[in-house]
């Protein structure tokens, strides 16, 4: 297996009908790729967090209606585009949080539906060039995004970010690691503050992971540092979103909103960055957005070992909201929305 | 070996001129103890946290004072003296921000100075009946401090608390879990939230195992979800504190702060149990607070496993200072404090 470099990696890939990704649950000790030849492998993936964050899931979610079109042995256009329906579902049901996977199931039904008087071949290969081509346009835009989210990068200060939104949380790249890399690119120095992101501890095992192949320095802290160095040393926040409603209000991995309460106590910007994809204009506030309920084992375990006694009770909603009040920008690959959001986000969104 | 009940279990104590102690740092999964014959070894207890939390440490502190008194060969009481304050001085450097060692170790060299001319039998004697008394006191201290605290905590809500400030914190009984312990005593029922409390999980090992142990209903959270459940389902917050500076700025486990902040931006009382032994008037604010750094291991370790990649650095503060405007109220075991802190903790210390 050959290693590719970051900035060329691909988070999850189309191949010759099989769907191949790394499998973020090893990382990083180990870089592993899984494939998945048929939607329910791809959404046992999904559930089992191999493949996540929001603008990977949208692709996954397009290449699980293209694995449904090149698997399906429907005679015809309207047996096929219920098959696609049928995947839609079970995708959909996989992660309720993230817009993306709902967002990337029905780019690809509507480009089949618009061929519904088609035959089975066409509608097939239309779904799988749909598919590839939406991978294609989320690189392009995390690297738009990341330009337009460069010039708020300090240059010599602290940049703090929390989960991974990075490239393996889209198909390269990445959205809030998207922004620091483009300002690495032009010339900017500064140093990362990685949050762990407890429980599944994505910034420890990718974040980390991607900023020391990227050669920008980063320092790992526990979830409960964040607010002490944001106290002092921290320029900027700068963090993905899973999904933000159309008022601005943004669903996150667990652990952002005190982030970003913290962040407007000390007078330091927050910012998120994330593609239009992510914004969910048919829903008003934060309030609406479903919050995914995992299970408590990935509370009381750390690397498959226990950690508390028996008998005690754990929680784990996976994301919360940040009221959009604490949200100094969000950048996506469109330009940066900011306050009122209701008219920012709609104008990016339907330009 | 027997397991104490929570209730009547201690966490240090004084066995014949050795110092037995619960080793913390393999609960919840094995209840060991720790046998230590020389300040040596009860200073390397200290460091490797097998004994932590303020008051405990204070006793540990006096208990070392007396473990030197009785292996000193000191031939009369200046000799003893000065053995005395030698210990003192190991004791002291172990862990720099509780002041609770401090006060400790002061607690039995005054005691010894007052016999400065007395023979080597009596002072020490005096010095372990000293020590002895201080562990009493100690537990003392956090029933009166629960029994006022008590007050405090909502009949039928829910608690969140931070690390453990509980009978293994104390010799006994508990500062925060200690308020909570009187007020369940008292009939009230809630629930509690247990911050895990990386890196060192005394939230998920310690907490949650007294909670269990008492029959109290606890759910573990990760750090990063405290700001989730301060937005809308916790009523109030109880932590103990490692130093509270003179204008009642308090030193806490690395994490406090943060807890502090939302609970205050949410409008959620935010409450520091501590004996009056934790108040160091001598330190006008937080900013004179020594914050002690511990080694990066403990941060990119959890359970002896790696969770990082190589090349990737850590931090690991162990505590933060939560300024005095976040503290809805101080309490101690004489009473309860709250702003202006200069004044009302200066009366609590000086009653």
């Amino acid at each position: 297996m050959t290693v590719a470099t970051s900035t060329a990696m691909r988070t999850i890939w189309w191949d010759a009908g099989r769907v191949r990704l790394i499998d973020q649950t090893r990382l990083p000790h180990e870089l592993a790729i899984v494939v998945c030849e048929t939607v329910d492998e791809l959404a046992s993936a999904i559930r089992g967090m191999r493949v996540r964050g929001a603008p990977a899931l949208g692709v996954a979610a397009a290449f699980g209606i293209a694995l449904a079109a090149v698997r399906s042995e429907a005679r015809d256009g309207g047996a096929l585009l219920a098959d696609l329906a049928g995947a839609g579902r079970v995708l959909r049901a996989t992660r309720p949080t993230a817009v993306n996977l709902s967002w990337g199931v029905e780019q690809m039904l509507s480009r089949a539906r618009q061929l519904a008087g088609a035959d089975v071949p066409t509608i097939r290969q239309a779904v799988v060039n749909g598919a590839l081509a939406l991978a294609e346009a989320d690189e392009r835009a995390c690297r738009a995004l990341g330009r337009h989210g460069a010039d708020l990068v300090p240059d010599g200060g602290t940049v703090l970010t929390h989960c991974n939104a990075g490239a393996l949380a889209a198909v390269a790249y990445g959205t809030a690691l998207g922004v620091l890399r483009a300002a690495w690119e032009q010339g900017k120095r500064f140093h990362v503050l990685v949050d762990e992101t407890r429980p599944f501890l994505q910034g420890a095992r990718l974040t980390a992971w991607e900023l020391v192949q990227e050669g920008i320095p980063a320092t790992l802290i526990t979830d409960g540092m964040a607010a002490h160095f944001l106290k002092a040393q921290v320029q900027a926040v700068v963090v993905g979103a899973d999904r933000i409603a159309a008022n601005g209000d943004v669903a996150n991995k667990i652990g952002t909103y005190g982030v970003a309460v913290v962040a407007k106590e000390n007078g330091v910007p927050f910012y998120v960055a994330a593609p239009t994809s992510t914004v969910d204009l048919s829903v008003p506030t934060g309030e609406h957005i479903p919050i995914e309920e995992r299970s408590p084992d990935e509370v009381v375990h750390v690397a498959g070992v226990r950690i508390a006694p028996a008998g005690v009770a754990a929680a784990h909603p996976a994301f919360d909201v940040t009221p959009a009040r604490y949200v100094t920008a969000i950048i996506t690959e469109r330009g940066i929305a900011r306050a009122p959001y209701a008219d920012s986000l709609r104008r990016l969104v339907e330009s």
